[in-house]
């Protein structure tokens, strides 16, 4: 499982006002936190609609979070600029996030993920815009990881987003999305899925039980990265107990060594 | 989704008090927690290994909570004595908790089940144990439906318990559960499936996650009855988060309206 820490966004009021005051204390705490809950990367949004801020945002907290714990980072930006800044930055090998077949996004990043060896993610998203249903992830599934693969990218080095719609808008679209994450993984066995599903919940009440059981349908499938807040009570030992339910924990080690080292609380 | 509280059972330290006390204010309370919490049935365990003391439990226990709620019930025994004075007391159709293919269980309840028109769980046990995957899950369901159809249950009367082992024994064993119940749902698309799952999580830390995540995963795959305690924080949200994400609740109705109810809590 590859847990991807959510918390440094600019989208964030937190993280907006340290990063307006270049609190790099603030920016420091949010990372260990998540470390100490255990994610494995921390996703970094320096989101501003002015290009040249966002790269500006994207570096200062790329330098920040490193200044002070050692963790892989996973860039998140659309805008050319502030992803090379980010990842040329990066000690060490980032993951983009994210790539797309919507071609706003795809021929920009696409330079850029050719020079560079990242992990990449790939949204399901293209110009006729988010897929509904199963037939429609698993086409443009085909299409992003052949682009990825000619841009020298292996399976393992791609996790597909398979696009986690509002389930309060279309209550089949979770499910749609889990059959995607079957067949996903069954044609690709060797490609990671996953990608931030708390939107799913949108508009729903005790929005986290929704998230939890849409995590362990997902991971039961074949998701095997999230983005998430590691520090929601309860999130951590949802996407263990999932994993050790899936049948893919082998003696519960992974669950009850994470229990050991407090990250189920 | 057909939602059986366990909690009135003599195997409870509080319930074998109650009984032994003949505290039927115990018993009330018990029932009526249930129902608030969203029970549909209660289930009544009398267990006492004299057959002729468990009928009498069962019978004061279903006129007590009877005397108090108006609910059906599930009687919860092997004891044919006990499981025909439960019967013939209860007030609404009942459950009949449970029937399998052990000789010394379905001989002698086959012809109760033969002169009452209660639905029946029917445990996918054998003389040769417990069924460890899909296979045979599979062919335990077939015989015992075809046996429970000849006695006269309509599909829809049937509940079939797939049989869920402990996690911490056989890492797999959930997995073949959940797969198992995918294969029979497929099948048998108007037999009920569920039964009493809590013991997945036996001898691991922080149960009710790997719970949840049993339950989402098994909801997903056309479980849809479920022997709980609904008193547990978080059970009955994440029953009903489970069948939204299964895409079994029309614009998250249910989900919604059980929280106005009080019922997510």
């Amino acid at each position: 499982m590859i847990i991807i820490g959510e918390r440094i966004n600019a989208t964030r009021k937190p993280i907006a006002a340290a990063l307006e005051a270049r609190d790099s204390q603030a920016i420091f705490r949010t990372a260990r936190e998540q470390l100490q809950a255990g994610a494995h990367y921390l996703d970094i949004n320096g989101g501003d609609p002015r290009p040249a801020r966002e790269a500006e945002n994207i570096a200062w907290l790329v330098e920040t979070v490193q200044g002070s714990v050692d963790v892989p980072l996973c860039i998140d930006s659309a805008n050319p600029q502030a992803v090379k800044r980010g990842l040329s930055l990066a000690k060490h090998r980032a993951i983009l996030n994210s790539i797309s077949l919507e071609s706003s996004r795809l021929g920009p990043l696409m330079p850029i993920l050719e020079q560079s060896d990242c992990m990449v993610i790939g949204l399901l998203m293209s110009d006729q815009g988010a897929p509904a249903g199963v037939d429609d992830r698993l086409r443009n599934a085909e299409q992003l990881i052949k682009k990825l693969t000619a841009a020298g990218r292996k399976p393992e080095d791609i996790i597909i987003d398979p696009c986690f719609l509002t389930l309060s808008v279309d209550c089949l679209s979770a499910r749609a999305v889990i059959d995607a994450i079957a067949a996903i993984h069954k044609e690709w066995p060797k490609v990671h899925i996953g990608g931030g599903c708390s939107n799913v919940s949108f508009g729903l009440p005790r929005r986290r039980y929704i998230n939890f059981a849409l995590l362990a349908g997902a991971i039961y499938h074949g998701m095997d990265t999230a983005l998430i807040d590691p520090c929601t009570p309860g999130i951590m030992a949802t996407l263990y107990a999932a994993q050790a339910v899936a049948g893919k924990d082998e003696f519960c080690m992974n669950y009850v060594t994470a229990e050991r080292e407090g990250k189920l609380v």
